[in-house]
């Protein structure tokens, strides 16, 4: 198995690849977002603070990554990246208000909200939301069947049935007792939908993915996508503020049921590892083409911010 | 000119086929907006309350009937004009919030955030939104192209370049005095660019509409939108709260400059007049065809709510 020799060949490479990645989706988000000028200034000014702010890109990552293990990342890559950091940008705007979780800090930055005001900050999600579905109809030499494919993948993952339900789930459940369940079932709406759709339209978009691919990305995408967030668990708990970048131990402030507050730290580093194992299997039938996958896993597993 | 005898021969029908126009898109909501059931029951609840509301359904008569003027309306028609609807839907959930105009009355009811709360708010605009998108995706027996067309039209028309751009230009206008030649770039934007894509894609998804067909309709809809934004300033100021199912007298309140605060209420009905002219003229290449778009121009600026 490839997987046990990963975090010793891969910590370097990891740092390339994904910097790599960032750049290529970086400079596609430069070439998409409105310039802050004219009468909608405030609104560009804003929408281009919170989706340039150097987040990880992970979900970018898996994009390419995904691409790279099928057929080849390309331009359209970048642009299906591109639409999908927006979308995870406006979530985040939306989920930073004062009316949802209410945080000051973001990537070590103020919020939209506080940088701008929040009238402000819903209309840039909105604007980014909108924005990423006009990325999907720019694609470059495409069949408009495959396209249209992955619109309907992004507003659905990315919409009411996926992402937007995970948060109004998550919600749902704020100051109450939840089971191991309905935990899975909010992460796998709020954080698993969107890292699935990644690892899906950036695979599809080469147009060289097969049906069999196809089935083990989406087994990859949703174990480390669970993965992702029993991390994000564990690290709300013990990393802190500073290497997060955002306020630690908002979780408990905020009295959301978690990983660690369920099965406790321990058990929920062992159901995180449990399904980067599963993750790492599903990648076996692209042997080195999903090298970039799983320095990305790799990551998501052992991160401390 | 058919403009002329417009107002007497169509009191009566415009209802019916207003009636007729609603009950499709109504039908078409029901049919893709979720049931309110599940863990993310409230968020479903709240887009049904808010996309099922009673609403004028302006925009999807304008998207039928611009159908029926080229083509013919179909089932297509319904599911853009649901899309269309779902749009504006979401862009008045969060126009009402506390942070933009704070409105607690909308279309005589209670406003989204004063049913629900203001997160479920924020996320049924988000999920509105992504579902619109979605709908396009499931039209029936057209070509991609077509398809592709659409949904960048709305991408554009809905998005940071169209209606929200609008928006925030209304925000930065608030408070301050604004120029006639401002006013008219943020109604625009505001709702011009939204009634410009119903009656597009209304003709656009017929696939019979021909180039000078568009521009005809591109002018009746730019027109017609500002007359109605025209008529919305003015209904602001002389109707009454009980009639327009909003709170009257809100701009002034909010100290928006509008077309009474800029022009005074007498040329403002002028101008209202001139851009009614000017969209009919437009629908005389439609003959009779264009029979309900003219019914829907007459009420628009002629309505008292």
């Amino acid at each position: 198995m490839l997987a046990a020799t990963t975090s010793a060949s891969m910590s370097q490479s990891f740092e390339r690849i994904i910097h790599d990645y960032s750049s290529r989706v970086n400079a596609q988000l430069e070439a998409i977002l409105p310039a802050a000028t004219g009468p909608a200034e405030r609104l560009f000014a804003a929408m281009r603070y919170s989706a340039l702010n150097g987040g990880k890109r992970l979900r970018p990552a898996l994009c390419f990554a995904a691409a790279d293990a099928v057929g080849g990342s390309d331009g359209n890559t970048a642009k299906v990246a591109a639409a999908i950091e927006m979308v995870h940008a406006y979530s985040l705007i939306h989920d930073d208000l004062p009316a949802m979780d209410d945080d000051d800090l973001r990537r070590g930055m103020p919020t939209c909200h506080i940088q701008f005001d929040e009238a402000t900050a819903i209309l840039a999600g909105d604007g980014l939301q909108s924005l990423a579905f006009q990325q999907l109809t720019e694609l470059d030499n495409l069949p408009t069947e495959t396209v249209l494919s992955l619109i309907a993948i992004l507003s659905r993952l990315g919409g009411c049935q996926g992402m937007v339900a995970g948060q109004a789930i998550d919600l749902a459940a704020t100051g109450k007792l939840v089971g191991l369940e309905q935990l899975k079932t909010m992460h796998a709406h709020k954080t698993g939908a969107l890292i699935e759709a990644s690892v899906l339209m950036g695979a599809i978009a080469t147009r060289a993915a097969t049906d069999g691919q196809l089935a083990a990305l989406k087994t990859f995408a949703r174990s480390i996508g669970l993965a992702f967030q029993i991390q994000d668990d564990i690290l709300d708990v013990e990393s802190s503020t500073e290497l997060l970048g955002k306020q630690q131990g908002s979780d408990a402030a905020n009295q959301k049921s978690t990983y660690t507050s369920i099965l406790g730290l321990e058990q929920a580093r062992r159901e995180a590892d449990k399904l980067y194992q599963t993750s790492m299997a599903a990648l076996d039938l692209f042997a080195e083409r999903a090298d970039p996958l799983r320095a990305i896993a790799d990551f998501i597993v052992k991160r401390n911010y």
